[in-house]
């Protein structure tokens, strides 16, 4: 598949350490198998498609917080700015709602003193918010604006509407380049071995476990159950259950248990040893609640129905009806996770996917997220991500350790 | 009031730096003003009244968790296994429960390798559990488990046991010295200038609060709502509000407020600033709360309406009432606040509290708490927990800081 | 002793919750003592000296970096501008030197833009320097400014120095309100039971002593020296000893040692355990040290002769001796230490202090710094800063604990 | 290239989630270029060579500390003892020496007490040490013991030694698998993306970084100057350049530089900003030391000249020389960074590599280490560590992101 872009590249970059704009990367390594998508390798390119001088870009950050939002507009800015030595750099405020001009709210002028120390705080200083984009509205204001770069900081949903967005400007022939960093604390996006936050959750998902682990311990009959984020994708919940050592039972979206085969397990795990500790992704047995309609929230995602409350309520009704005391503590830390600052390993994530996504854009590559593959970072055409979602495999190291950390039995039969 | 005691201390301890028996340091210093009771200093005695070599104590830690319990564990055992060579000390499990043979759990036998390392961890070695001591049964097994020093780790209602233990066995003439070491993450003791677990409380609680204003700064119309421990004091939530910097409306059990007012006021910061970060006692505002039968958990203590998800639903209400829209985040971190290791200063805290219980023990004081009043330890008969209760004094400092910290404006009218 | 004061106070605070000002705090406590100095209470006073609306304030910091510099001059800022409406602050640049024009610098008008988050970084940002004040130029410069306050933050050097600004400034004419803050991160200051910064080096230096007992304990005959701050008092070396429980031996200045018998202790230790945990207060041992020359610092501190690497030498010289091979690691933290940012307790304790202080310049009070003396700020003439020097007592809890955690011998003879 | 193996695997391993032994993954994998080695996946295997009802294993660390050794000696044995039921784990103590019984210490009989909770602690509960191995009393006493399994967790010299150690055991007939688990806290081993420890150690030097740059913004001409580990790579000092963003020089030994240059460059930073932070690998300008005897260490590593002292000293003399007054912070902070607990990321890879090093010893391969590549696990044949060494790439966004995120000038011309 080509990689989407504006045209030809013809300035001069001037850089050094360019990447050829020929290299490319295989989906699949192990020999003998097909190699599957070739993607671009991403970096600075000995041409560039935009006149730094006469350019401006835009960025925008949206959906739910995740580490490292202010770290990715922080390098973004850096290497517009000092890297290119662009015009100017507008920050879209609150999410795609910024982009309309109706919702009120002026872009801010980026500026090095804008963005001093950001990086150090969580969240985003640009706000953000969850909802689609007008797509018309949108460009017009682009458009009005002189805006021919924009990064879109966010997950699927963003990517797919920064995807409408540069399809919306190539109609109307407006040059505007459109370049995703993906985000998403679930680290569930395809093609992206390890998103940005993603270990910054782990750290703090390994916090709450450890504590929910001094309760249950310090309390005969002490079970301490967390509930991690992972709509879709157990990784955070496998993750954090690995790096603590510390969890009994962990539960995730890809490997299906009953209710019936985990509560006989918690059972047997409390009579033998008094306490448990049990993880449990929120996207985890989905099929075990019942279905009403499928609520959605304003990004247009499924509302999950609640596992935690759930499971919550299932232990409790048990121990009851096996006359087993039992003292359960509930931990729901997704907003305290989501919203804690980058650590080291995300900074340095966040410094390498902006400046990357700078150098696409400025090679005049559009309809592109990021992404980081076989340790090397690429072009991934915003298309694909609909083809293939990243979910953890059950047969793979990470689950192995999981199942051997926990000592948890098979709950799926 | 004379400090209680077993009678008189006759066995020469060899140990350095005493303390006369004699001192005391008077409950109030103000100049001119009446000094008020008279407390004995406490620390290590010329002439002890148990034989070490013959001596076996016990050691019980009840209620909620609280950073530093394992801290207080290991230094109560260390002060009495080397600093007066006792020939015994056992851990009695899970609370006052422990003490009563009939709930099974056999005490551990404490060693130096039984509390390695335990210091560093949060939660307490022995469990813990609330609800009361069945005193009879438990000084029968005291009694017959030749335990002549029991030291009690707990709040108001572990201590007023505590006396009842000591009055018991001196009804039957078995010399008891029972030693309280207080233990309130709300640091709501009488004659306790701070108690151990209260400022790591705080350190966590600030951690909370950062997330909040984190995630209510990012989201336009972000109001972030943090209920924090404090059942009859305001300690932790001014505490916290003054080292954290970020909060605009702190809520204390000591300064009622009106519903209204506050809704007023907070509706003005939102128009005027777009987000707030709000820090509620649990029990705070319980007289906005429809009132029910006042129902009681296992320690006895009254159970509080909920004021966090009461406040959340009236700001919600409110805000749709008046057309502006709100994004709310709660936050309920009991259970990860009060389950964190001591910090460096609680651990000293810790330290300092038990060798001193130890030595008040060993001189044969009993129905005594360790108190810290004016920078010294002392004595307090347990007796007088009841005729004062420690709560924040709008008068004072600290809640002059946290007016100036949050600007509040005085939503009592 | 009176509280120096620039004279009746006149003007109406407006201030809830102020404190009268005839209360006093005495020195000493234990009943029937002498009760020594009687000291003012500090607070916010009826009435105020300075018409805020005319009044111009400066802040300086000086000497070595402490934790919580940016919180003082932030809450001393927002009490200044916020609690009394003051014309402006000025902020002094790069210690004493910023008060003499000769030096460049322009004095910084500070903001509450300039104060952003600055409480949440180590340093100042003020910065700062060693070295001694120009009275004449400072004083001239203060009176063609028309600041009538201000603010000193520092040790004994710098508080003497500020009390010759007052007496300058009186013989000039100028009412000039000058209080200071107390700064030492060796809590050695008198009258001041807890300076800021204290409990954040102890935290430090608790991180430093668990990694230097990591490196003793994995290398057969690893030893671990740690030097810490503490020129002329141990509580820093006593604190992180209490808090860590990992130290084997613990040397400060207040309590004197013989090498042979320390190395000799040592040996012991090392021959039983093969691994030794050692901190070392930068103060101790200084009579073991070859006396040269006095030679002082920019401050006019005596240059102590280094401890540490004197120790370092003759272990390392010691065990080749007696032929045991040991592995020596030597630790010398002091500038990571220093520059950490404030704890949670310090926050607070910074906050109190600035703000203490701001009451005591309104209300005309000069020469004096802030002092907290049983649980309470008070009013310290400086000039009695002179008469009492606070140390570690080797009779006190504290040393009792050190000696019961590390199990040290007496090594003073 | 053939993966050494002891022979036929034959016994039914009984596993879920086995890796076909014929996998394999290419050293390189840009479509179009030659993929050089190819490399066996790890992972369980369907047939295992030993019996482990039947085998004894052990355990030996080597070197100096990296954070994470108690997570891989906790991990393996897990694996070993719940994984596949093996005998007995033995850990042999303080390195190759503990392999030799004339150096007295005997082997410690691992047992899940003896690792309980040491995935928490910085260091090595088994102690390790420099030095080689004697080959032929290390095997007569493996052979003696019964062992058939031994995990060399260390660097380059650990290995080769452990080569050796199975090509003896193969000479005398002994089946014996050697397994090594890469341990560099510099990152430096080849086909090895990432190694344990490695980013903890960024972490904390990261946190000296921040400190270092509070120093020298806080003092007029202040000079932060930091050495970093990296004998031969600048991999923590590149990283930690990047996730802190504070750094102005970032020096490592892969880019040469010129002493004049470098100077230059920061004099006209210090005119410009008067302060300054350099990050500087103990490997880096090794050609601008004078070159005496190569010494080296009881590892047989060539000590470096100390680039950190020569640095200090020729930019204080050079600002001597141009008049412009600085002044420098110097920080060493090696044994405070290799002695850190394994962080969340680190403690997940170090169980992966734990684990998988089990399999692969379990299906009776040998002479290899666990590899890294491309996110697989890799069986790496010890002598291919010799034709591989991994460098930073100057042309790497890695060392983009450096240049950018320090704005240093071309300092090698």
């Amino acid at each position: 598949m080509e990689t989407p872009s504006l045209g030809q590249a013809t300035i001069v970059s001037g850089l050094h350490h360019t990447v050829d704009d020929g290299l490319r990367i295989p989906e699949r390594i192990e020999s003998g198998s097909d190699p599957g998508i070739l993607f671009e390798l991403a970096g600075p390119r000995e041409k560039i498609f935009f006149d730094p001088a006469k350019t401006r870009a835009g960025i925008v950050t949206c959906g739910g917080l995740c580490p490292g939002l202010n770290n990715v507009i922080r390098s973004l800015f850096l290497e517009l700015h000092y890297g290119y030595g662009i015009a100017e750099v507008l920050g879209f405020r609150g999410g795609y709602a910024g982009l309309d001009p109706a919702n009120g709210a002026e872009p801010a002028t980026i500026t090095p003193e804008y963005i001093e120390g950001i990086h150090r705080q969580g969240g985003t200083i640009l706000g953000t918010s969850r909802g689609p984009v007008d797509i018309e509205r949108a460009v017009d204001n682009l458009i009005r604006r002189g805006v021919n770069i924009l990064f879109t900081v966010g997950g699927d949903g963003t990517q797919r509407g920064a995807n409408a967005l540069y399809q919306e400007a190539r109609r109307r022939n407006h040059p505007l380049s459109v370049v995703g960093v993906p985000k998403t604390i679930d680290n569930d996006v395809g093609f992206v071995a390890r998103t940005f936050g993603y270990f910054s959750a782990v750290e703090e998902a390994v916090r709450v476990l450890d504590r929910a682990h001094t309760e249950a311990r310090s309390t005969p009959g002490g079970i301490g159950l967390v509930k991690l984020m992972g709509r879709h994708a157990g990784f955070i919940t496998a993750g954090a259950t690995i790096a603590s050592q510390d969890v009994n039972f962990a539960l995730i979206p890809e490997v299906p248990f009953r209710l019936d085969s985990f509560l006989e397990a918690l059972e047997k795990r409390m009579r033998q040893k008094t306490h448990a500790v049990i993880a449990v992704a929120e996207g985890a047995g989905q099929e075990l609640l019942e279905c009403g309609e499928g609520a959605k929230d304003a990004s247009g995602n499924l509302m999950l129905k609640d596992i935690g409350l759930f499971l919550k309520g299932q232990i409790e009704r048990h121990f009851k009806e096996v006359g087993v005391p039992v003292v359960m503590r509930y931990f729901d830390p997704s907003y305290l996770v989501r919203s804690c600052p980058a650590n080291c390993e995300d900074a340095l994530l966040c410094d390498l996917f902006a400046r990357h996504a700078v150098h696409a854009a400025m090679a005049g590559k559009t309809g592109v997220v990021i992404g980081f593959l076989h340790e090397r970072f690429i072009h991934v055409p915003i298309e694909l991500l609909a083809v293939h979602v990243k979910r953890l495999d059950p047969d793979s190291g990470w689950w192995r350790s999981v199942l051997a950390a926990t000592g948890q039995p098979d709950c799926s039969v």
